[in-house]
């Protein structure tokens, strides 16, 4: 059994990261602020709102990581970021609910073309969960405006910690009731698959090389020899035998 | 908006109790019983052996709740009591791996007939958490037998603690983002009702008067004045609007 457990047929389920590689939130985004620049009659620059409230992302969860700032969840992180640069972006005249509002755009992201699809038929063979630095709230709220067809929404909430901290795949894998090589992470982010394995983990990669928009440089292919290098999550599920 | 809270169309989620509210698991425990016994070829009382497994479960999980004990999932509660009716009931022959698979009858329970069709018409309008005092893996392999649409598994390992103490409703309600008047919780025991409406939650009791076989006395009918009382989930989706 342990032999067979480290073999691909071994994985049980599959621990996707959500923003970037589930879902597009650029594109989400840049939707929700034109479609508020147009209803509020002011000029945004939503590409650039979108990319620099991304920027502050990475930033925001490093108190976090470091152990100097408790776990606060992304709704928290997401506000203190969207409030430093609503003036910059001409949007200071947004009212407290509109502010909400807003910052609740990352529950409604939607997913990549192939996200729902490519889901329901992995899921027919493995357990999907959420391995997500998103907390439990905005995956599921996200999962019924997107369609994704989760078994358990888990990841930094459940560890009051980020990835890609240990302790976030640690936990997630703990409560499936798994052994870390019945896992495999999924992730458009090298990193992400990084921590994975270091964790024991099976790893897949999925390319989204347009998630940080045409322009994109970084993980636009596999930098380690992941277990598996798809296209997307159809091509996932086939080399999967889905 | 706060007074449009406090009435029943505010509710957004569904918090369910699982053992005896979703499923069935007396007559799924005898029924694997059976089969055992036959493929053992030994004479087994099934439904004594459901009932004392049972019977065990409230005294298993009093050390956690008075604090004497570090939280630990029902698979290992459940497997002490097994071990101690073992003998008792003539399955002491089963090896290591059988008392293994036979310990997690507990995760391929039968829902009731109702409850898989029912909560597919409730979660048309409303968002479904498990909030059980079973874990995440084994909320999430019950799903899969028994064909449960949950959108969370959430209740006791998230808060590392057992029902009825206030942080496992607590802790689901925070992590479904809502507020507690926001939120149903769904059971066949008024206990947990009770529990539930003292942490604000809005409540309703579903009868299942076989939960512990043909001679219950308990918890046939509701015994405060519930936000609502059903038959079972089809009448609560139509008493919901559903």
């Amino acid at each position: 059994m342990n032999d067979r457990n480290d073999s691909p047929a071994a994985v049980k389920a599959l621990c996707f990261d959500v923003f970037g590689t589930v879902v597009d939130w650029r594109g989400s985004v840049i939707r929700e602020c034109e479609a508020l620049s147009t209803t509020k009659g002011v000029q945004v620059d939503c590409e650039g709102f979108a990319d620099a409230w991304r920027a502050g992302y990475q930033p925001a969860m490093a108190p976090v990581r470091e152990n100097v700032r408790e776990y606060v969840h992304l709704d928290v992180l997401h506000r203190e970021i969207l409030d430093g640069l609503l003036a910059r972006f001409g949007l200071s005249g947004l009212n407290e609910e509109e502010r909400r509002h807003l910052n609740r755009v990352w529950h409604r992201l939607d997913g990549w073309p192939d996200a729902a699809e490519g889901m329901r038929r992995l899921r027919e063979r493995f357990l999907l969960a959420a391995l997500s630095n998103g907390h439990v709230a905005l995956i599921v709220n996200m999962a019924r405006h997107a369609g994704l067809p989760w078994d358990a929404p888990l990841g930094a909430e459940v560890a009051r910690q980020y990835k890609p901290c240990a302790e976030v795949y640690d936990t997630t894998i703990r409560m499936l009731g798994l052994l870390p090589q019945e896992t495999m992470m999924v992730a458009a982010h090298n990193d992400d698959l990084r921590a994975a394995r270091g964790r024991g983990m099976r790893t897949a990669f999925v390319a989204r090389p347009t998630e940080y928009g045409p322009r994109q440089t970084a993980d636009l292919e596999p930098d380690e020899a992941w277990d598996v290098a798809a296209s997307d999550f159809f091509d996932l599920a086939a080399q999967l035998g889905c």
